[in-house]
């Protein structure tokens, strides 16, 4: 039995997702509903995820509190995340109000503690799978009984991919018509069991002040670009049908070109913005030309790049062709870059010599890459946010610093 | 009187024009015939010119001959060169037929002596002005009537580029619409002399290997990217439009934010293309980071930044802010970067400091074009091609080695 003392919690670890059609235009900035949907594939938490613990209490002072990797949040000032937590507690509200027997949680304050495992710096997307823990941890405390999807169109107004990050596998997310929001939702595609073997590689490169904040650029997108409209309009759509075929029919080859244009097709719109917006630089391309060049050397695609705001690379290959791509990386990055060793690296581990001899990849792009990639990070199609007894906060309400 | 041995020649100069709205695209590969029109900035000879002899002779052996300094070349291969010769031979013939007095040029075989004063592997369209050149010698050397517009429909199949250079100061290339091509013609926009105050400063790029050659890069283009439609059929001709006004005008924001819209309009296509294209690289980024640094710390939009088919930067400013724009420019690039001396050099022989401190331009910014900068080549707005004494074949008919 609860007394005025209990500290109640939930936590629930989330995971980071890469959009392969990418979400880029704003149609409503306050609810972050989309000029565009888009697709990801949400990454195995085996590698990279968030770990949230949503706790309430009687004892807490009176204000919520958000703690990230342990430094205090100013949660007044971010009206995204009072967003989100207003949203999961008018839910929690109905569910007392249909049964007067349980604890009045909406009442109490709230105090979530949140920890990634890898550097926000590294430009890995960090707030989507922020605000899905945060969402989702929250939504488990107060045991609400609406699904991910319902619950996507919360953590959306928290930060836009978010919304995908509540979900596993193959995600999509509905740009929606309505103007309130309410079918802006992400749906899963098909779950990491339906295509466990895709594999996602990525190249973290040496850090480099972002250009453009993504909220400011994409907002600057849509104001300027004279090609965006086109983009949103017919572009996009044709390439959602095209690439939920392929992932149902686990078509590799047309969901890595689909997938590679969709990211150029973002940077374009980018670059025609006014002023333009680059956010992948030479290491950026030098990644581009290797893919290409390995696609070439192979004779079929085994494996395609993406890229977000960031010139940090993604890519994407399927777990048999593990040494002919990322054998072929890890021979060219050599031994000073760190991050092969993970969870996903056993595969690499008798990997000696290149999948795709270096002399028939561009020398120069070889050269760039080596010097500009800071470590690697490989991993995998993985799970939604999955509930943990791992808790940041104590039974009596303390932070726990890992 | 001519006797049978008598060489006939005549010498013309040619300028380089560089596009303010771009020529991206064919819609008649053979032809030459562009999907959208296009703008350019006719370049001073003063720095950048190509020198072209057109001679004819009985004396020569039977086959028509082009040697591009100092190199002869494979003109039977040429089907460009070719196009060129035969279209200015019937030109010749329709002159002869109405003129039976007239000596029967058009039968004799020709040698032609072209040189560029600039490195052709410069990446500095020298093939606009070789084709202008040609045209332009040998229609003198026949005393075609044809007007320069008439003539560049020639020229136009030599290099879709070259037809602007047979004119100064500021040059539209009409798309046309006729599937001959017969209406796909340059003309002037304005002279010279309307805006002569039009400087450019071309920062050319540590050479790199050109990513895909231009005549290729478009074919590509129009064939694969899902937004270069919008942009041939919408966005150019506004374009278009607002820039001849600007021009038309003397208005310099309004002609800056047009030309620097349109490169990245262009760039944006290349990088929309598959497989992407991409001409700028890093050094061309710090150089469109450095001039929207410039307009902002002047507080107004003194310069402008186009990239053709290449790294190299041109800059356009105006010559009453030449401390301002190229002074700092020169004190960014400093002692080590040649081309600073030329004929427009003088305006900057006392410049000691930036006319932007170098501490309101972004750092990072500074270095990479300091570092990636090889030489400077300092012009203007110049004039069209221009008759000249220099020949490059001798009274006898031999080729002069300068």
């Amino acid at each position: 039995m609860a007394s005025e003392s209990t500290v109640f919690r939930a936590s629930t670890t989330a995971p980071v997702n890469i959009a392969v059609i990418k979400y880029w235009g704003k149609r409503d900035a306050s609810l972050n509903l989309p000029t565009n949907s888009s697709l990801s594939v949400t990454l195995s938490q085996r590698s990279l995820r968030t770990l949230t613990t949503a706790s309430c209490s009687a004892v807490y002072p009176a204000a919520d509190s958000l703690t990230l990797n342990g430094k205090p949040q100013d949660i007044q000032s971010s009206k995204r995340t009072l967003a989100c937590l207003s949203n999961l507690r008018s839910l929690r509200q109905a569910v007392e109000a249909a049964d007067l027997t349980l604890p009045k949680l909406s009442t109490l304050p709230l105090r979530i503690v949140s920890e990634n495992n890898f550097p926000t710096a590294a430009g890995l997307a960090s707030s989507a799978a922020g605000f899905a823990a945060l969402v989702r941890a929250v939504a488990d405390l107060y045991q609400l009984p609406q699904s991910p999807r319902e619950l996507s169109r919360i953590a959306r107004q928290g930060s836009g991919s978010a919304c995908r990050s509540l979900m596993g596998g193959y995600v999509a997310w509905r740009s929606g018509e309505l103007e309130d929001g309410s079918d802006s939702l992400a749906e899963e595609v098909a779950p990491a069991s339906h295509w466990p073997e895709m594999r996602a590689l990525i190249l973290v490169v040496s850090a480099e002040k972002k250009d453009v904040p993504s909220t400011e650029g994409m907002q600057t997108t849509v104001a300027t670009s004279s090609l965006f409209a086109t983009r949103a309009a017919s572009v996009v759509p044709e390439r959602m049908d095209a690439i939920e075929t392929a992932i149902r029919d686990r078509d590799f080859p047309a969901f890595a070109e689909i997938t590679m244009r969709d990211s150029n097709s973002f940077h374009a719109t980018c670059l025609d913005s006014w002023p333009p917006i680059f956010y992948m630089n030479d290491v950026s391309r030098a990644a581009v030309r290797l893919v290409h060049d390995i696609n070439r050397a192979v004779g079929r695609t085994v494996c395609a790049y993406t890229f977000d705001a960031g010139p940090n690379a993604v890519i994407y290959y399927l777990d048999e062709v593990s040494e002919l791509v990322a054998g072929t990386f890890k021979a060219i990055l050599g031994g000073t870059t760190g991050g092969w060793e993970g969870p996903f690296g056993q595969r690499l581990e008798k990997v000696t010599a290149p999948g795709v001899s270096l002399d028939q990849l561009d020398s120069r792009a070889v050269t760039v890459l080596k010097d500009g990639v800071a470590r690697v990070i490989l991993t995998s199609v993985g799970e939604g946010p999955v509930s943990v007894t791992e808790h940041l906060v104590s039974e009596k309400g303390e932070i726990i610093i890992n």
